[in-house]
């Protein structure tokens, strides 16, 4: 395990050692059957197992409640921005079956990057109409420009918006929370929340009353090539029903209620990524859990968000998101004057600190805080930014 | 790399030894970067140039010619039953808008399970009229009772059936070839074959010939999670013209001109299964490609078929596929008498021999014989059954 960089990349992003070490001893063997955890059946016992155990593992941590189910496919985050829209669409066509596409709504909050690709699929793919609740860039925006619709067939927000470093605070009582109070007043409620870069980070508030919660493995819990939903029952619908009513149809392998139903078997799963969030999700739970990380984090972010200010106040760093809406995952800023952000990735680099570039649409630094990242890990790049500061200010 | 069973099973299925040993390796350090293969950016100058190789390995071994892509997408075999449909309806939508669902053809040959699933899926789509062109089992139809529609917005066939053990013959005269000679005259077929479970195990008739090829990776070349396509460029259309013109919405990931224009970048992809047929694809390379594996598959299948034959003759063996049209992939056979399977399969199991059960829906006994499988593994399956032979024949 040695030369090992510091990876604060955005995902795929850094997995713990441990797990690395265990992984390379199953790709030859797992758990004793002579066969590698490549090679062996997604219907052997072993594996179904696995599988089984990797369900409690995150049932047990987040305290998803037993009206939803916990469902494994492949196709990232971007498959699930179709797979929503479908699922639900075909849902609302079935509770109304008689609104024409311009009186079915979609709601959409957009904060980011993502939501906004998440908006332009639902658009692109029809059977009904796009509403953009509220929007803002580097902030969450403000609750009194939130606007609901009264009935829609969805209600979409990001939690954490990955490229722009924006993240929904988790205190009810902070403006930049999501405005759960505003929401209409339905039992059922038809929200569905994008936690792929914060999945497992940090408990989820009002996880019950979402419809879907959906999450890429590769930001937290293990490699690219595994998502992770967690859906409430009534939206495993029967979209062939629905599409019988003029719903838009649902390939097989993006209808929740064909994976519900065959226990996320219904063709060959992604084994090898499986297996190693199983690893990760163990490790959590000897850990403390996603309470222990959420503590670890927070702290993690706070250093860096200090250290930022800091930098912020002698004119070398420039945050690009608003006090209170910054992500404790993904923490994006500029180097301010010509040449500097060459100079602090080089530093950094130099220093074994990787993967600091911002995402290419918007240029910067991005620090990616995921859970397999040290606190000791953060306080290096802590101390080299602090450095920074001290050796450029004038 | 003590203890390694022998895995026969139908996939996912064994890999080569020095592939898994470089695996695990790559775990902790891809390429000097310090960062693991699971842990690197898909973007990141290593990855895409690997991505790179992985393509051009594939092209170099099948003489993949530069009027077909070759993409990556995640999904498997079942992913791309809808995929493959959602594109080609789109296609024929452009090229003949004004059809009806009635008017418009989708052709498809049915010789096992998986083709005739890939049929349901279609007519699950709508968009279209599923015409069963020939249907068999237990052996590939006759040539004459293949009937095709004159423009069909797609022709598919599934090459090799993974659990009925039927495969196509490559060899041109033969009455189990597919009747290439029989399809409509038309300078871009759109002839679709699913190749998941023979993928690399030989070269591809009348390759350039075909509009998609598509195969899981978890038999010949890596883990799962992985599915390639190989697909002609004409295939490559905008659905959402053909969206606005009435065709089936097409889900982004499955957008196969979406893949071809960020070089199978839109969205993570599944890294980890990539590396692994990377690895898998370069040991190929030098051992001398799908010459190599095409040769020492007929050798693995011959010695099987010839001891089921010898046992078949002793009221031992029962062969499940009429002679010709048998696969040199899974070799699907029964054991005759009450209890023979088990006693069968517990023997095979005492010998380390593993994953001999037929699938669940068939039963019986299958033997897989993927690349990975050396010539001495299936010698020590073939002495096997010869002991079997000789001490229950009366």
């Amino acid at each position: 395990m040695t030369e090992r960089a510091i990876n604060f990349g955005a995902g795929p992003s850094a997995l713990p050692d441990s797990v690395l070490e265990e992984a390379a001893r199953g790709l030859v063997n797992f758990q004793g059957t002579g066969i590698g955890i490549a090679e062996i059946s997604h219907r052997s016992k072993e594996f179904t197992a696995f599988v089984s155990n990797l369900e409690s593992l995150i049932r047990t941590q987040l305290d998803v409640p037993p009206t939803h189910k916990i469902l494994f496919t492949q196709g990232g985050g971007t498959g699930q921005f179709s797979a929503v829209v479908l699922n639900m669409l075909a849902r609302h066509r079935l509770l109304h079956p008689n609104l024409t596409d311009e009186e079915r709504f979609m709601d959409y909050v957009v904060t980011g990057s993502w939501s906004k690709k998440a908006a332009a699929e639902a658009r692109r793919l029809g059977g009904g109409k796009v509403n953009i609740v509220a929007e803002s860039s580097h902030s969450i925006p403000s609750h009194d420009s939130f606007k609901f619709s009264s009935d829609p067939a969805l209600i979409y927000y990001c939690e954490n918006e990955t490229v722009d470093g924006v993240q929904f605070s988790h205190e009810p009582s902070s403006p930049a929370s999501f405005p759960f109070h505003l929401l209409p007043q339905n039992t059922l409620l038809p929200l569905v929340a994008d936690y792929s870069s914060s999945f497992m980070s940090r408990k989820i508030p009002r996880l019950a009353d979402h419809a879907i919660i959906f999450a890429g493995a590769q930001k937290n819990i293990g490699p690219s090539g595994l998502t992770i939903i967690i859906v409430r029952e009534d939206c495993l619908v029967d979209v062939d029903a629905a599409a019988k009513l003029g719903a838009v149809p649902v390939p097989i392998t993006m209808a929740y209620k064909t994976l519900a139903d065959s226990s996320s078997l219904y063709n060959t799963p992604s084994t090898l990524p499986m297996y190693m969030a199983g690893l990760v999700l163990e490790r959590s739970q000897e850990l403390g859990g996603v309470q222990y990380f959420e503590e670890l984090n927070k702290r993690k972010a706070d250093k860096v968000y200090s250290v930022l200010k800091e930098g912020e106040a002698k004119g070398i760093f420039h945050g690009k998101v608003k006090e209170g809406s910054g992500s404790w995952m993904n923490i994006t800023f500029g180097v301010l004057g010509e040449g500097a952000e060459a100079k602090f990735l080089a530093g950094a680099e130099s220093r074994g600190m990787k993967a600091l570039k911002g995402h290419r649409s918007v240029g910067g630094i991005r620090v990616s805080l995921y859970n397999a990242i040290t606190e000791e890990q953060t306080d290096q790049l802590v101390a080299y930014m602090r450095e920074f500061i001290t050796e450029n200010a004038s």
